[in-house]
């Protein structure tokens, strides 16, 4: 450590994240706006499709103030679940306050996001953050409006009111002004990110309200983006379970015996943990040489190594996947066929695996040809020219949520490099082909590279998958290139065949006639069609001409 | 927010992390050894250098109890100033515990990152921290056997002792030990990490001792790594230094008035605030309408906002450099000669800049040819074959910390990626040349991306000024190699004069002889040498060739 004349002091958390943002993405007025957006359509899509409602959401960006013309409102609606009154200032106002040992696939996951959008509204602009917010129970719409004690990291309450509802609307409002930027680059990359969040989410209604882009004479022109649900099924929801065996360490495991209740260690185990039965307690228990009666709260610190490592060294059942929330292969393909509009596509959710007992799956797609082109454009942010081809323009997806930073550094990109996967040799690819590749990793713990949830870190079993997601990928869309060239060469063949058919099938029918007469029509006819027949049947393209 | 029948939690920071180590480095077991590694030396880099003595850090990993074989022990001992008994246990047993709105470069940053490894240390072992520790002045050396109390992120102190100094030995010894990985792949990037930190500081000596990779027979084998000290001159430690009025926010602000003592906001502002003076101070106060003679504390929300933005609106002097220490050409230079052995290099200091308040300084060098190539294998541990040429080797550098990994993601890697940077066509590279570049960006505060600190985060004045580093780096190297080319060409002239002057000698010792006898010799010969010199003198080589 530093040194003998410094004064050292404990940050709480709020102040540490706000001294250092940009490890949330908060890294500059542009990147700030865009991280803003997400972290809240997050939320509400968390508060939404999670608890089986069709999300409704609308972003609204403004810029009211023109005596801070880089001020920036950005107000999210959602007619999700709403957060009960007594909980919001401690929800909002309070960093790293999140919910508790709670196993379930989130887009949320550091308690922090709207939090960050908070503190940096407030340091940028000193301006507090508003919520209107309503359970689907209540009879009444809570407003409340908001900062952060960042030294105490607890909320402060400018201004609270509540209203009787008239309808029954249900949901959540939420309002931060931030100093932000707003450019065509700033513009776009918020853009990419609803529209590959609508890519996701076909169930959902998103509405983008913005300041239009480059227009001089109207401050206040604005660009409205939206995609309507097309269709209105929702995927299962992910169920909450208990945490594995395998995925506490040591911490976590006294943190639980700390608040448990049970008496017996036995029953903690059984109880507490997944995949723990009357069986596999007494081999835990026999291997770590602990009574089953004994009282978890007395074990000592060297039976709590003893049992931690009993619990690690046994063979479970793997972690049960309910938590998880996966897409399915239907809506991945509908989703880049409606987007992509390609002449091929396929997608594929691989089996539920699990790292360090938290289960995940691994799914996703492909893409090829048709107007894939010239749509990625408006979807792929991140450049695919500078690549060795083939290009592959990866679409990144974890736990639903888009990831357009960080490319380079993502596990996801790791598998697809044209320079370590074999798309030419093995899938035959050629060097100028242009495919879209879609990966979603759905984790109850996506190990993300960093808070600003933008990459996905290198662990080993994930990539495996990945891998193998992508070659199941790779090998659909070579028998489809195989099978366009088989019948392109078939094509070939038939036009061969079909051109001399007609002078063959004449010359026939002059021979099959009375040999004075010139050929006779209908033999002729006849002829032709038995000719063309065997054409078609010899090429194999029997059913698809007829 | 989620939902209404969720319980929330306050996470305590040490909980935050550990939950969430990926965001720290600590991602798998290999990884987190590398880290574990790299955190206790910069701080032993730190506790050295920065207080002006010439660093001796040994690095020592052990794998030492068979029936374990994965548990690793890491202990790192320098000569530093020590940390005094009473701040042991917070320094290291508390998260986010740090000092206090101190500026200076330094190496650590989030006060994490040897927390991280005890808390890394005790979820995947159980065993607990230990550290011995004696200032200069201090008679005694105490011992403190310490674990974190996780959910109140507090120090546990297990075991204390003092024992009186014989000889007068200063300086801190960690020791942790950890669930790791030692295998090539790991070992290769503890001994890059540690190679690449010699190039920049050829002033200590480091020493590595660690298992032996890859002998079966014998488990204790071990390989021990030393770089000596090739120079006793240390960089200008930084200064501290008091914030620029900039490099604040409306939070950090509030935090500063809050614990001022200074009774008037004019004395505030003078006091506590780098390049604030006399005049400064009352063109602010007047741009926000508030009183000299005002006690800061009793300023209101709306007045701060004002006195906020007054002073963000006002221009200043550039942020003070003295809390930088950058390397030096010089050093640079040595370092890359040293290491590369290249036919070519160069180096550049650029001038402090500032972001957002906090002073930088961008540095570098490059290097081009002779045995660059075979021992770039050594220290550039990420592929540079899978890129477009010309290849160029990154050795990143921030606050002289090397990154080595997520190079990609990283502003340098944005500035001289190929496929950006006019490589070819301003600098006359080739497709297949090889160059290495040595970025250096020195801070009090490096945007890294992650508190991992792997990359660092795109920040257009930085990038802007990295940019500019390249391009003199690159005038400078186009100068060599355009020089070498010339004086390619030249000789090749040269050998073609050579060829014919004998000839024309002799032709011409006839003609001036007496026309009978075959040429004189000596005419011959004085003729040769006026050829000679003409010809040297002709291709511009007299004083390379004399």
């Amino acid at each position: 450590m530093a040194t003998s004349i410094e004064t050292f002091r404990q940050l709480s958390p709020s102040e540490f994240f706000y001294r250092n943002r940009e490890i949330a993405g908060f890294s500059n007025p542009g990147r700030a706006l865009y991280q803003t957006v997400r972290e809240l359509v997050e939320n509400s899509l968390d508060a939404t499709e999670a608890h089986g409602i069709l999300p409704d959401i609308t972003v609204q960006i403004t810029r009211e103030d023109p005596s801070n013309p880089n001020y920036f409102t950005i107000t999210v609606e959602d007619n999700g679940i709403g957060v009960p009154p007594h909980i919001i200032p401690d929800a909002f106002g309070r960093v790293l306050y999140s919910s508790k040992y709670k196993i379930r696939q989130t887009r949320g996951m550091y308690g922090l996001g709207a939090k960050m959008a908070i503190l940096y509204g407030q340091m940028t602009t000193g301006k507090p953050f508003e919520i209107y917010s309503s359970t689907p129970r209540s009879k009444n719409i809570y407003y409340y409006k908001l900062m952060i004690d960042v030294r105490r990291n607890q909320p402060i309450i400018l201004e609270q009111g509540v209203w009787a509802k008239k309808g029954n609307w249900h949901g959540t409002i939420a309002r931060v002004t931030i100093e932000g930027e707003w450019n065509k680059r700033v513009r776009d990359y918020v853009v990419v990110y609803i529209k590959r969040t609508a890519v996701v989410t076909p169930y959902a209604n998103l509405t983008l309200i913005a300041p239009k882009v480059g227009v001089k004479d109207d401050p206040n022109a604005i660009e409205v983006i939206s995609f309507t649900r097309v269709t209105t099924k929702l995927p299962k929801p992910p169920r909450e379970s208990k945490p594995h065996p395998m995925g506490v360490d040591l911490e976590l495991l006294k943190l639980m015996i700390a608040e448990t209740k049970a008496k017996r260690i036995k029953d903690f185990l059984i109880r507490e943990f997944q995949r723990i039965g009357e069986t596999k307690v007494m081999e835990i228990l026999k291997e770590a040489g602990i009574e089953p009666d004994r009282n978890p709260k007395s074990l000592s610190r060297e039976e709590l190594r003893r049992l931690y490592k009993a619990m690690k060294s046994t063979k479970y059942i793997s972690p049960n996947p309910e938590p998880l929330s996966p897409l399915g292969p239907e809506l991945i393909e509908i989703g880049l066929r409606e987007v992509l509009k390609p002449e091929f596509a396929a997608a594929v959710t691989r089996k539920p695996r699990s790292y360090g007992g938290h289960p995940f799956i691994v799914e996703g797609g492909i893409a090829y040809g048709g107007e894939l082109l010239s749509r990625l454009d408006e979807i792929a942010s991140e450049a695919i020219k500078s690549q060795v081809g083939p290009h592959i323009a990866l679409l990144r997806y974890a736990n639903k949520i888009p990831l357009l930073y960080d490319e380079k550094s993502d596990v996801m990109w790791l598998v697809v490099d044209p320079s370590r996967f074999a798309w030419r040799t093995t899938y035959k690819l050629d060097q100028n082909d242009v495919i879209a590749v879609l990966i979603h990793v759905a984790s109850t713990k996506v190990p993300y590279k960093g808070v600003g949830k933008e990459s996905v870190a290198n662990v080993d079993v994930i990539e495996e998958e990945i891998r193998g997601l992508v070659q199941e990928l790779a090998r659909k869309l070579r028998l489809h290139i195989s099978k366009k060239r088989r019948e392109k060469e078939a094509e070939e063949k038939l036009h061969t065949f079909l051109r001399y058919i007609s002078e063959v099938s004449r010359s026939l029918a002059v021979i099959a006639g009375d040999g004075t007469s010139g050929p006779n029509e209908h033999i002729k006819k006849n002829i032709e069609e038995k000719l063309k027949e065997l054409a078609y049947r010899k090429v194999g393209l029997i059913e698809a001409r007829r």
